[in-house]
């Protein structure tokens, strides 16, 4: 049977700042990816977000960032490697701790918005956020873009790379997405974003935006959780993959496609 | 052979703003309260530090705080009892990360600051404090003042409560600190400090100002970090214990004195 | 004519988050407390809402805090009356840096959350928010609780007091706010409030939840920016003040009703 | 006569941690680099050397920073140039509130750490620090390196535009400065950095690591005050200097050298 895995930003609440749709999307995805304090996420979320992933069986990984709360992440720092590597640890191990106590664990690590970006291209960076990983626990698995410096470094150090592909965004015909900036780059209609994801799951195909097609074999399909409608187009998606017979399941638990 | 523990707050460097001498200290103490990043202690000074208090062999325990960098912890703030566990647990959890890599663990957990004093006498944040330990590892100890609540509620959740005598501050006739704010309330003589420690451990004895003595049971010796000759001191204090026969031994590994 | 002011607090989102419908309300309330940074309000947020304010003709206010952005400057701190003056001067001088390159200033202060608590009933806390006012510009109102230390500070520092009621709030017999934890503490049904509100400016009384009377004289009045339905309950306070004669004026540039 | 400024980052302590010998400073250069609170300088620590600095006779200049108090301001950072404009302004509103109550201002601004960096090659960044800075107070002077980006904006906006030279570091023969991680980069013999500074106050030259000379003509000289002898090597400086003939004077208050 086939199994692909929706992974989906949560636990990027922070005080009485609340954003996205967590507990909806926990009913729908396999994978939770939760901010760690860095760039959202404090406490008090990370409590009550592990507790309903771990309640209803999803897969929780760490979402490490830069540290950089104003900015939510998305501003590039310069940072040394050996202090990024530090950065990450924290976060990796203060997430772990609250799974823990629910008798679960982190099981996989996945950059966050700026920090994801430079971890595509930078060797260093890369293997900062992976060294942590490492060491923290072996049976980590890194979530990232195909052909990334990132997962390049997983594999280098042992650990697993599962490769993801975006269900709402356009893509070049190099294989990169298309800027956020871009209109249309970010895809809003539910049948259109599912339809992209069959194609995606069962044959490895992406239609580019110039008409040609990439091939990309992903194991995991992110799905955005900051938009408005956020839940419903999941939930779309969910249905729509399931009613051609690919069932949901974390990549950390369950066979990758194919 | 007595044994008693020394304790010491480290790891309270920030960035480019370095506090206390860690180094020299940790070749001296036997327990190392480490701070955790809220109110000091930056990820890259938690990975050097643990990693020295390893390599001495000097036990690590979480020095859970308030969130306040600016205030060092020092503010007491009023945090509802829920959040304040998932604060505590987020710092144990952080800290925990850096020993586990080096193969070790945070064997206990001190509050700091004005965390410290709150849970001496609020049982809804002793309460917390310890709720957090306990589901995190319910073989921590809780190291903290006679007859505290904190103590007390590490009793109830059957955390092994350690209590600690100051060897630099003296005390009331009812067994309290004399505020820090009163003269000659923080004692530098290094024989003094010395002599009063020596006849703690021997005799469970502490000479209050007015005279009269107080006893007390204290498995551990807290010494202070922050003033320019604490390491000095400490040396005294170690070689002065050791001269006159008693060992220093973590409170984890040894026997209580006795 | 009658006139009276309607203050709200706004400028309460930070960096990604944002929080209360600014942009609606500013066509309605005559004074904005705007946060300054230190629970909410990050500069470019600070920018845009006083570029709206101004457009608006909306006087604005400092609404400084504790600095506590993780909750929101709702949970009391202790700091020293010296450090809290600084803490208070940095947040007024701040906004009003965004007000002054609008040609424009600050024009009153009112402390938030936490602080308004604690500056109700103590003096030295009080006392630190009005110096810092006072030394910044004395021609600073105060606005604040009625009969609170903070507006008896403010009078003898030679600063104009300003007091408010809630229009949404209900009151105990002895003139205090029910508290918030209390069922039915804060009022929701729109015409309920516009009834309260129309016979305190109009009589000075306000119905206390025993149905004995209290007698108040409050130059503004305070809406609650947080709930959903702010902006349409203000709508209709506004409406409906002014189908009875009574026009909506800052206290800072108009008369005191009476 | 000639004369010349001494400049020198300062008021980069921040809650219990110090950094730097302000107070001895404070008695030898004529301006002072103040930080604002965004790399370091919290508001007690503003209050208390804007109050010296006055006390003295020193000029204050807003040393503005990205947002990274772990970083120290030295980690580059991108952000948007409307935001980065909001940061600064904010920074400067914010010091100037410490200067206004002692009856005096902010004269000028100095970018710190990484922004200092990023601004003498981005125009962008630059003409964004610049912006905040003209619409603040237009009689701001930008102290900034030669031939900088920060500088050509600040004569584009018509804000007065000051060159500073580097006491104590060598120079490249292109007259950037030799990069702080090359060895022997950051002079230490007070005689030396006496005679090179005597060089370029008198002559316009700079000796370069590869024996050539650049010239230059610089309003203003840098010291550092993050080394333990920093006060000490002003001091030689400034002896030095009037030694031959050369007064210190603030380059906002008197005649540039020349």
């Amino acid at each position: 049977m086939t199994t692909v895995d929706l992974n989906c930003d949560m636990g990027e609440s922070y005080g009485i700042w609340t954003l996205g749709a967590d507990e909806d999307l926990l009913k729908i995805v396999s994978s939770a990816n939760l901010a760690c304090g860095f760039h959202a996420g404090d406490p008090s979320t990370l409590r009550s977000v592990t507790h309903s992933a771990v309640s209803h069986g999803v897969a929780v990984g760490a979402q490490v960032s830069f540290p950089d709360l104003a900015g939510f992440g998305r501003r590039p720092m310069q940072i040394d490697p050996g202090e990024l590597r530090d950065l990450v640890l924290y976060q990796i191990a203060a997430l772990d701790g609250f799974m823990r106590v629910l008798g679960s664990r982190v099981s996989y690590v996945k950059p966050h918005g700026a920090l994801y970006h430079v971890t595509v291209s930078d060797p260093a960076a890369a293997a900062a956020v992976v060294a942590a990983a490492a060491e923290f626990d072996s049976t980590l698995a890194i979530l990232g873009f195909p052909d990334s410096q990132l997962l390049r470094a997983a594999q280098a150090a042992g650990l697993r790379p599962v490769t993801e592909a975006f269900a709402d965004r356009t893509y070049l015909a190099d294989g990169q997405l298309q800027p956020r900036s871009a209109p249309g780059s970010v895809l809003t209609d539910s049948s259109q974003i599912l339809e992209r994801t069959l194609r995606l799951v069962e044959t490895g195909e992406i239609l580019a935006i110039d008409g040609s097609v990439i091939y990309q074999r992903a194991e995991s399909i992110c799905v955005h959780s900051d938009t408005p409608d956020a839940a419903r187009i999941a939930r779309v998606l969910r249905d729509g993959l399931e009613a051609a017979g690919i069932s949901l399941t974390s990549f950390t638990s369950g066979s990758p496609i194919g």
